[in-house]
């Protein structure tokens, strides 16, 4: 078996590696991403044609594509969005299928995300919400979510989107994401540091933790998905946490730190990433996705990754 | 004021560009086709940088992206598609707003289809109908409809996607498109032959005339638009027309042609042509869109074009 990881060595991708490493021993796991790394196999630009012939060249049974430019470095530079975000993935996708040989359909499964659905949400979201990304970031990833689905339908892959919510706790200051404060908090607790949230607390969005996300991400890779709908995209089920419920949780675990986050709303991040209304994705259910139990299994989870107990 | 029209040869781009030297006869109007034709000051390849930077590099105050590789072609050559449908269409918006100048944002009016909702409809279509495109072509045409709200959100231009239906009647045998019987019916109807529809009496379709069709392009290139749904998508107002009420209004102007058109339902072509439900289009109407009046308008409209009074 041939496993193709995009993004290998990122915040998804490198607990993904791993835990794939230990699922199937037995699969040439190649692990692509731009920056050298441990679960990197092959470093370089996803938009070179060489790269994409190394790597897929000798067939493909499961290809995970993680890899993006993140939304906050694509609203600033839509040129490179455009060439990495559409136009490599897409040629990533018809290459796989072209590298099918006779392997039967290589089966992709594509990291998309709920800035799909854009800003202007009714007040619950459902599986029937029509997506109006608001930002390049989420407009790209509904092109590329419409043309996977094609490919699906022509029957060249066998295909999946799942859009993720807001993933934590990301290493700090890393990665380009608007939404990077919703895992810095938890840095600023570990460390022990003040910190600003530049959300209220009464503002609500869609989480999960890394942990979780990989588990649907490989259940992804391996379940039954006949049953997926036409779109070929799945909403996974989400945490609705409201942003001082978080906080609350977080202080309760370090009462000495009471206070210690203070709250300076921004307009375009609130609306953005703390204004989620309450969501039900009962597709994703009854394909056997999930999410984390409840906020302190989240917080649980997320702590025990990045401080872990010494 | 600089005028483009793409597909400037083609059924909708010759009628376009003969209203459009009527309606604006100041401007400078470049057509451009892959076919040389007499609307056709640019004729080449849409994915040629050098006929890009030739019709725009002047920059452009008003584009009507009409050009399309065709339905059927799409479906048998996915990558032709991909190349004229998506890639060149993508580059062509982005070279008009990189080339808006001192201009202000140039107006881009996009010929999107009713493709974009595939085939699977509720009882009722609705502005709310989230699109699940059913052939490539569908596909492509929703990835730049989303494209293009992007682009109009970045304030790079001023962009509105008609959606259009069937428009007839297309020139006989012309087109590439699955849906030219719908055209080919007329055409065999004033040349007194017999014909046999691929779909049933009961069917039911989504037709407008192509007249009606420019006059909403005309619409959408100079009307304010300021109020589009933020998808900046529209679908178009059309009669929602049964083949067989259809058929009975051809025959009854010509009661000696009773019986020459048969049908032989084609279960594909009946799915994904005859088989619209009823459509409903709040938002086209309260910007000032509209359909032909009823089947006698739409009839009327097309005979006067293809067989005028003599």
């Amino acid at each position: 078996m041939r496993v193709i990881v995009t993004g290998a060595g990122g915040f998804v991708g490198s607990v993904l590696s791993a835990r794939l490493g230990a699922i199937v021993p037995d699969a040439q796991l190649i692990g692509i991403d731009v920056t050298p790394g441990s679960a990197v196999t092959i470093a370089g630009d996803l938009a070179d044609p060489a790269l994409l012939s190394a790597a897929v060249g000798e067939g493909v049974d499961l290809l995970i594509h993680l890899a993006a430019v993140p939304g906050g470095l694509a609203e600033r530079d839509p040129a490179l969005s455009r060439r990495i975000n559409l136009d490599a993935t897409l040629s990533l996708f018809d290459a796989a299928a072209a590298a099918a040989g006779g392997r039967g359909r290589p089966r992709v499964v594509y990291a998309s995300t709920v800035a799909v659905l854009g800003d202007d949400l009714p007040d619950m979201v459902t599986d029937d919400t029509p997506p109006c990304p608001t930002m390049t970031y989420g407009a790209h990833k509904l092109m590329v979510e419409v043309a996977l689905a094609d490919l699906h339908r022509r029957e060249r892959v066998e295909a999946i989107s799942l859009r993720l919510p807001g993933i934590v706790a990301r290493p700090p200051a890393s990665s380009g994401l608007k939404s990077a404060f919703l895992s810095d908090v938890f840095h600023a607790h570990v460390q022990r540091r003040a910190f600003t949230m530049p959300v209220s607390a009464q503002g609500r969005t869609w989480l999960m933790s890394v942990d979780r996300c990989v588990d649907n991400i490989l259940h992804a890779a391996f379940a039954d998905l006949s049953t997926a709908p036409a779109t070929r995209a799945i909403t996974l089920p989400a945490l609705h946490v409201r942003i001082g419920e978080l906080i609350e949780a977080l202080e309760a675990r370090d009462p000495a730190r009471a206070g210690a986050i203070a709250f300076r709303p921004d307009a375009a991040l609130e609306r953005t990433f703390a204004a989620h209304p309450r969501l039900t994705t009962p597709s994703a259910e009854a394909l056997g996705f999930s999410r984390d139990a409840d906020l302190d299994d989240l917080i649980d989870r997320v702590l025990a990754r990045i401080a872990p107990a010494s």
